[in-house]
């Protein structure tokens, strides 16, 4: 299979629809991306890379990093985390709290925004706020493995001015005992997580050890348990893309998970990790460019894990 | 009718129930509170007072300043309050935030905690911060005509402390732009009012003005207009008591409001304005003694409106 | 008070928005009613009678008739009926399964659908499926006191056809228990009682009792107990118009309940009961310019309860 | 790999659970069926078969049967099928009413009731009533080329005689128009495709092409297109196990669709397919013990698509 040729082919298919979509602006750092940008990467477990487009151009990986921070949170609870998280899909938007309400405080599954404060604040009792930080950053770093990484903190302040929701998200698994850091503390790490920038290579290989049953096959680094890599797989599966996760697994077949930024990082097990960046949403947050080039992509290579 | 006697008959038929219902135990202040307390008190638009039990004893108002503020912010505003907040009752309990959601952040109504947070915006947007409280102790201070009205700054911080819930409805109604002021300047003056504390004879002397459409028979001020009085007579009867409103009418046939410091407000329209203190609650968070003894009062008195 | 008078200001009053609103249309029988037919009936306890408009057109009752079921139920099962129905204001519209599915099958109130379907099939499990229409009919044709009362059978075979929604409603309920009898049975009896046909002259006459403490005061039947008849106006002022419930009480200020076929029966406790009519429907299912009417006539009367 | 030694270790592991869960009991021919019974069977894309325990032990297939009314439904009405019904996952009980209500009688997807109701629908709509029955038991027989398939009628007709959950289900789409035929005759249908009949082996066998690209390896017949087979599995991944598909996902980790009659049928593409029978059920009403035996499955051959 020549991976090379398929993101050209890929690149080519999707260029019709190059600025579809609606950029992300209830930031002024997200409004001003260029909504015409397309970049997409792949590393194979063999360690090839292969790219097209804007793949150095780095963006904020947003929701991307829940991945980054509920692994991490595993690695401290283990299996305890999932009292304090279920791993249903919501079947609601990205930021309800209806479902909170109504099964007490316990977010439906660690990829929405109300599951994602609860890793976070997994990582602020470990570490204290500045330390979860620096953790998050630490742990994309290393994987990155030399490519570029970096927390905007413009972002960052912009997330917590305009953060309204998430703040009441934060407040109220708060008021159910669910968090057990203040609420701004957690905000502040998880507005911090948020904006973390890589480009689409950086974030393919950080995420290959997704793909290589937990193992970074180019370090040798065990970062999780193959069976935790498989698991994480399986929600990034039902619930990586909020209400439309069933529409992502019909049409792309892979694991993966979105930003608001407009970047997917989906993964095809035993195979590669593959990013991709547009910043065009679809009404459901997601990147709509970046999921017709990934369904192109398995539809191209036959990846789709169905 | 013979009042005196009628509330010595209603201390006499609650008296087996004394102590019934689960005083609230959220925050140290509320949660010392004698269990057995009891009072009631009784103001005629002719302005005779009755009274029965602790009626002098100061108690923590809590949700029945609810109408303090709808007033204050229906003042400031007139009908487009209605704009901001419904006046259907919730089907909910008392700070839900699924009915928000579904309704883009507008309050089914100002008589649950998150109509009340808009209410309280509004004072914050006419006076400031601290103007806002300094604006609701002075109105039920001129309303008590002499009876003492104080607000507890102990209670106050406990509620701050607390209150997550209520941090995620007012962060939640600022997040659709339903709140004009910081969510935590709107909390900081919520919380104070809260705390206002008064007696039943107190609170029955400061709300008489409802049951004399609008005007307070004792000092001649018409503090509000006549179709103001009883529309908020109105909200009161439909969503006084959270989602236990329909039974309160069932049971007591009377406009009222209801607070978790076991107080509760009702009018007879026309005739007199009744004030009930019982600490314990019901599972709705209502005094349970005290909607008993209001049912006694109107089943005595035939002073129903229905 | 001048009530002819009344009658002849209020007409005026509403002779501009006459035609508002929207006609049912849901089945051929309603929709070709005049949009601009008007009528209006008021009955005192005295047993004076005052009329305007169309007061002797017959129309189709619909949810008006809910009022009579339940008061036939309660007779029947006196206060049992209440573990198998709320008495709380909905907050959703007239024919949701949302809370049904929430509260296992027990209505909200016995003023929506779901709870109306219950208090037919109360009827049913006394006089089976026949009788129960019969004894529906026999009711309403004893209070009307000589005013013609008839079942347009036309009408009860069309909402059986087009019935999806209030069979989804029977066979749900009967799914967690709460209807003892086929819910084929209950809808035949429900479709009958909806397709009641009386004018405002008969309607005001037959629900005199409920303004009166539960006695005809022209006949000095006793048709239920003071205690019932308060509570039943209450249930009416909490629970009459859906998801306008709070509306009706603030505009208004009487108990009452509305029917799409554009009837409004309202009553002002211990004066006098107002029946309306006008087939204009607002969003809620309720007659528009009824409810404009009854405003104007609580205005020009003073007699809201508030 | 060693399939027939890997089921016997599966039988081995599970034999301490056996007799799990609570068997369901809503109609008698199912509350009859054995706790204790266990089988399992997997055939391979050559063709090999491979059985444990109970495997020949015709057993209820029920909501196993909505994936192949779904196939059928599909190669009728091809794509536009998805405007009738979406491909989320629910997060809600497999009866759920209040998602259609929220979503305008669209069911959420085709593997819970609401939707499994409009794939029957269309089967009325091309072959009649007694067609679509006739329809759905030669799909199954020709697909399990050789084992034995019944609909058994006492199942079907016990199933009529206490689905009110689903005929309130039939009637709410209908009043929604997203049934096109009466619902008494869809639900005739669906109460006799629930009603099927198999063995273990016999629906490993039969849904074997969905684990070689939509084409039988055996007959050589295509059943759907590729592309349709995988879209099938993907759907069976985020939808089949109701609000417990995303655990099954973490789990098993394979595409698969359970029934209240203690089957699983689960898919490992490129690979084979498997079926389990336990009668005893989880909470969300899937085979405990299936479960439990296709997690040690995937366990031993590695065969998690994740």
């Amino acid at each position: 299979m020549d991976l090379a040729a398929v993101l050209n082919d890929v690149a080519t298919a999707i260029e019709p629809q190059r600025g579809s979509g609606k950029v992300a602006d209830y930031i002024p750092a997200l409004a001003e991306v260029d909504p015409n940008g397309f970049g997409m990467s792949v590393v194979t477990v063999s360690g090839e890379c292969f790219a097209v487009g804007q793949a150095d151009h780095p963006f904020s990986l947003q929701s991307v990093t829940k991945v980054m921070s509920l692994t991490l949170a595993l690695e401290i609870l283990g299996d305890p985390f999932w009292e304090r998280s279920g791993r249903e899909p919501s079947g609601d938007p990205f930021n309800s709290l209806v479902q909170l309400e109504h099964e007490n405080g316990i977010p439906r599954n660690p990829l929405i925004n109300a599951g994602a404060l609860v890793s976070t604040d997994v990582l602020v009792s470990r570490h204290g706020r500045d330390g979860a930080v620096e953790a998050i950053l630490k742990f994309a770093t290393e994987l990155a493995d030399g490519e570029p990484v970096r927390i905007d903190s413009r972002v960052a302040a912009s997330e917590r001015e305009t953060g309204f929701r998430n703040a009441a998200l934060a407040n109220f698994i708060r008021s159910f005992g669910n968090l057990h850091n203040p609420p701004e503390d957690v905000l502040h790490v998880y507005f911090h997580q948020c904006a973390l920038e890589m480009s689409c290579k950086g974030l393919s290989r950080a995420m290959l050890y997704l793909a290589n049953r937990g193992r970074d096959p180019v370090t040798g680094r065990q970062v999780v348990s193959e069976r935790r890599a498989r698991r994480i797989n399986a929600i990034m599966m039902t619930c990586g893309h909020y209400d439309a996760s069933g529409d992502f697994a019909f049409h792309v077949g892979l694991p993966g998970k979105s930003g608001v930024g407009g970047g997917i990082i989906a993964i095809a097990p035993g195979q590669l990790s593959v990013a991709v960046w547009a910043p065009g949403l679809s009404p459901q947050g997601n990147s709509l460019v970046g999921t017709l080039a990934l369904e192109k992509f398995t539809s191209l290579t036959g990846l789709s894990v169905f």
